[in-house]
């Protein structure tokens, strides 16, 4: 990817990362930006997708890479269409988020939302660590289940270490920096 | 619908009918055209959609109403950004294409693609209705399962009375005559 303009182009911004690392934090603070600068934006998040793409499917490997998938079918669709796109989802798994980037292909964005499962079990915003550590909710992702950290993400944010208006600072600044978005003189984000 | 101009603003050509009633053949000639005139336009199949977003999905009322609802989804997502999208689907049942038809709003044009079941067969391009009468493919649609006809489709087209050529040049003018495609003066269609 170069630092070409492409104004007016599509992208991806696949945030992956634990469940309580802050993807939903930050895209909202990102959503809200861009629906102010582009006009629009879309948002996938993995609930919505589950009701609407997923029922059904389970935590099985399979179906989480079936999920994962339907996710990046659908991203595709838009960004190719030159539509913004924000993808809110655990995606565990580097083999099929790799999937998704090759056929997305230089607009995928992959934002890796990084924190330590400590931290995410003490934040543990749905109480979901908690059923997990209990063995109540099982084959759950940092607890009974793997995640992949990518291995170069076009972004990664620790957010144990920093605030979530600032990482969101930082996605939007890759996008102008790589010209899906124009830059703004003096924009104040309050 | 009025006929204000819509140039730019995104729709959903929902051909509903019959495995065999030409929603395929019309849909590849519009296809042609739009992508001509317009730069893009997205295809959703009930194929494409079946591997790509519904694997697993039976012909149960259950599924194929959960098959066509994710299809409108999708469709909804991209008509409003502003992209032309034409659905293929035998989609049988009111209820559920009025379901999306009400997602969508105005820019949801049902096109129902209509010949005899006795046409259809006869056809049966893809050895479909061999199968189904002899019991061999179970709850097949206009054989062993039901069929509801659009009430007030915006395009009614008879495949066994008009050439398919006839029929795609019909949904392209009432795009021109509501606005979403420009009219082009002698447009020469060959």
């Amino acid at each position: 990817m170069d630092d070409s303009m492409r104004f007016g182009r599509g992208f991806t911004l696949w945030f992956t990362g634990l469940s309580g690392a802050g993807k939903t934090t930050i895209a909202n603070i990102v959503e809200k930006e861009l629906r102010e600068r582009l006009g629009g934006v879309e948002v996938l998040d993995g609930d919505i997708v589950r009701t609407n793409l997923s029922k059904g499917l389970g935590f099985s490997r399979e179906d989480r890479d079936t999920n994962v998938l339907r996710i990046g079918f659908v991203a595709n669709l838009l960004t190719r269409n030159g539509v913004g796109v924000i993808v809110s989802a655990i995606s565990p798994f580097r083999e099929v988020r790799d999937r998704v980037r090759e056929d997305i292909g230089e607009d995928f964005i992959e934002v890796f939302i990084d924190a330590p499962v400590e931290v995410c079990a003490e934040r543990d915003v749905k109480g979901l660590y908690k059923k997990a550590y209990s063995g109540e909710i099982p084959q759950f992702t940092g607890v009974s289940d793997p995640y992949e950290s990518p291995n170069a993400p076009e972004l990664h944010i620790k957010t144990d270490e920093e605030e979530p208006s600032d990482s969101a600072r930082r996605v939007v600044e890759f996008l102008e920096h790589y010209g899906y978005l124009r830059r703004v003189e003096q924009y104040d984000r309050a």
